[in-house]
C-alpha cells in the first residue's frame, strides 16, 4: 500500500485494463446550451457507457488484472467484494473478464435488480445481514473459504486508485487544454486517481471535488482532519446520490492528498434538488440516462459556488475556461428515476 | 420532384450537411445483453445524438443547403415549416446554420418546451389553430409574406428523403456486413432515405419498416394500395409513439418503393406496451434517454414477429446475423417518460 503513487502508476494501470472484455475509452459529449448556461464550455465525459455502468470497472480491472499476474495459483484461489452497488457489478465483470472466479457479499435487503448486476457476470453472491460488520465478516469468511481470495477494495486500495486513474488520462488526451474536472467524491478513489494522472501531465489543472450536502469535504481539508465530525463520521450522508454515500474520505486519498495537494481547496456541496434538476437536464440535453451521482458533477458546474470560484481563480492567474464533468454512473432504478423527475417537474412548476 | 434519386442523391446530400453547426456523424452503441436476448449482434445509431435530438436535422439540412445554393436572391427569403416537433426544431437549426430566415408555424395547443425547441435556433413562430387546414393556409401565408420562402416539407420531398438517407452512408461504413436495418417509419423519408443508400451499397441488406399498430403498412404493400383505409387513411395513429403517428407511407416514398422495391415485404407492427418496455431498456442497459418513437426499432428487434422473420430468412438465403437498430430520437417530454416508466413497472410487476 505505501509504494509511490504518481502518474506513472496510473499509466502502468492503463496498460492493463484496454483488453477484449476490459475497458473501452469512453466517449467525451457536449452541448452547447449547456456549456452557454454554465459560461465555460464543457466536457461530460462518460463513464455511464463504460462496461457495468459506472467508472468503478476501471478500479477493479486494474486490480483483478495485478492479482491475475500473480500466476496460476493465485489466480485460482480468485477475488471477493463486498458491495450491492456498481463495485460489485464492477469486480464480478473484471474477474468474468480475467477467468478468476469471484464471490460478492451484499445485504440481503439488495433490490433483485442489484443483485442481477452482480450475477450476470457470473459472480457467487453471498448475502448476509444488512450491518457494515456483517459484510465485513462475510467477505472475509469467504475469501478464507476460497483459499485465501483476495478483497477488493472498493476505493481504499493503491491498484483500485490507478484504475480510476485512467479517466484522467483519457480526458487529458480528449481535450486538450482542459482546465478544470469536477468529480463527484465519496471515498475518494476516484478523484485522487484522476487528479494524479491529470497533475502530472499538467500541474496546473484544477480537480475538484462535487459532494453530496454535508460531506463537509471543505471544512476537513481546511482543517486538516480527515474525519471532521466523529459523531456522524461512521454514518451513510442522507442523499438521494446512494452511490456516493461514505462520509470522510478513505485514509489513502487523504493521505495522498496531504502529501500531493491534489484537491483544490474548495469543494462543491450540492442539495438533492439540483441533483434532480440535474438529471433532468442530462436526460433532456444530453440525451443520457444516469443515476443520481452521476448528475451530480452536472449540478456543480451550473452551481452558484462554481460560479464564484471561477469569478476567484480568474482574478488570480489561469482562467478556468474548459471545464471536465465527470458523469461517473447510469445504474438508476428507473422507478426511483421517475420519481426524481416527477418531483422536479413540480419544484419547477412543470416545464420540462 | 421526379429527378432520378438513388445512391448519388444520398451522396450529394452528404457533401452538403457536415459543415459547421451542421450535421454530425452519430455514434453507434452495442450491449451485449440486447444482442444475446435478440440471437443477433445489434448495433444502435444514435439519432437521438443527432443536433436537434433527432435524425430530422439531416433532411432538413440537407433542403435547406439547396435553398442555400440558389444564391442570395433565394437565400433571403427563407424558408417556412409546420411541425410542433422535431421537424421545426430541424428546420430552424438548419436555416440558422446556413443564415437563413426561418419561420414555423405550430398549433397553438403545442407545449411551451416544444415552442421553445424552435425558438432556440433563432426561428420565428407563428401560432395557428389546430388543424389541419390551419396549418397549411397558415404555412402558405407565412411563406407569402416572406416574398416566397421555400417550404421544407417533412418527409414528401427529395432533398429530405436524399438527407435522411446519410443515416444509411454512415451505418454501412461503421457496421460492415450489416444483414439488416429496422426504421422506423411514419411518412417514410427516413427508411425510404436509407434504404437508396443501404441498398445501393448492397442490394442484399434488408430494410425493414418497424409501426406502431394500426399504421398497417404491410397490408398497403401487399395490396398495392397506398392507403388502405380511406376512413383512418386521414387520421392520425393512436399511439404513444408521438412523432410518427402518420398513417400512410407519403407519396413520394410510396412511388420510390414501388419503383425500387426498397422495403422489406414484412413490416413489424408494435404496441403501446412493447414501446414502454423497449423505453425502459434502453434505458437501463444503453443508458440513453430516448423519445417513445426512438425506441420503437428495438422494439421491433425483440418482436416476436422479428424472429419468425430470421427464420424464414434463414431458410432462404444470405441469414440475418448483424442488425442495425434506428434510434431516431431523444426529445421526450421527460413527465411523459415518468408515466410511461411506471405504467411499465406496473405491467411488469415491478422489477426495472
Ligand atoms: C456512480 C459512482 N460515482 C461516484 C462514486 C464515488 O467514488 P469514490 O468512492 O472513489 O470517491 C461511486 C462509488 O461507488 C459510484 O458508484
Ligand atoms: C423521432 C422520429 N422518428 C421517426 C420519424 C418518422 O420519419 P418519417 O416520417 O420520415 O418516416 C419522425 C418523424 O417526424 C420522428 O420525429
Amino acid at each position: 500500500m505505501d509504494l509511490p503513487m504518481d502518474l506513472s502508476t496510473v499509466q502502468a494501470a492503463a496498460s492493463r485494463i484496454y483488453v477484449p472484455g476490459g475497458c473501452v475509452k469512453t466517449p467525451v459529449h457536449t452541448s452547447s446550451l449547456i456549456s452557454a448556461a454554465a459560461g465555460v464550455s464543457a466536457f461530460f465525459k462518460c463513464e455511464h457507457l463504460q462496461r457495468t455502468g459506472s467508472f468503478k470497472f476501471r478500479g477493479a480491472m486494474s486490480a483483478v488484472s495485478e492479482v491475475a499476474l500473480l500466476g496460476p495459483e493465485t489466480s485460482a484461489k480468485g477475488v471477493v467484494a463486498q458491495s450491492s452497488g456498481n463495485h460489485g457489478a464492477a469486480v464480478s465483470a473484471a474477474a468474468e473478464a480475467f477467468g478468476l472466479p469471484c464471490t460478492v457479499v451484499v445485504p440481503s435487503t439488495t433490490p433483485a435488480a442489484k443483485q442481477d448486476n452482480v450475477t450476470r457476470y457470473g459472480a457467487t453472491l453471498v448475502l448476509c445481514e444488512p450491518t457494515q460488520k456483517a459484510r465485513v465478516d462475510a467477505a472475509a469468511r469467504e475469501a478464507g473459504r476460497m483459499g485465501g481470495a483476495a478483497l477488493v477494495h472498493p476505493y481504499n486500495d493503491d491498484p483500485v486508485i490507478a484504475g480510476q486513474g485512467t479517466i484522467g488520462l483519457e480526458l487529458m488526451e480528449q481535450v486538450p487544454g482542459l482546465d478544470a474536472i469536477l468529480v463527484p467524491v465519496s471515498g475518494g478513489g476516484m478523484i485522487t486517481g484522476i487528479a494524479l494522472a491529470a497533475k502530472g501531465l499538467d500541474p496546473g489543472v484544477r480537480v475538484i471535488a462535487v459532494e453530496p450536502e454535508g460531506k463537509r469535504l471543505q471544512e476537513a481539508l481546511e482543517t486538516g482532519r480527515r474525519v471532521v465530525d466523529e459523531g456522524t463520521g461512521g454514518r451513510m450522508l442522507d442523499t438521494i446520490c446512494d452511490a456516493i454515500r461514505t462520509q470522510p474520505l478513505g485514509p489513502r486519498a487523504w493521505e495522498l492528498n496531504l502529501e500531493k495537494k491534489l484537491l483544490h481547496p474548495e469543494v462543491l456541496s450540492i442539495s438533492d434538488d439540483e441533483v434532480r434538476a440535474a438529471m433532468c437536464l442530462t436526460m433532456s440535453e444530453l440525451k443520457q440516462s444516469v443515476e443520481p451521482a452521476g448528475a451530480i458533477a452536472l449540478a456543480g458546474l451550473l452551481s452558484p459556488a462554481f460560479r464564484e470560484l471561477r469569478a476567484r481563480e480568474e482574478s488570480g492567474g489561469r482562467p478556468i475556461r474548459k471545464v471536465a464533468v465527470v458523469i461517473c454512473g447510469g445504474n438508476a432504478d428507473l422507478g426511483v428515476v421517475a420519481g426524481h423527475i416527477q418531483k422536479h417537474q413540480e419544484a419547477a412548476g412543470k416545464g420540462s
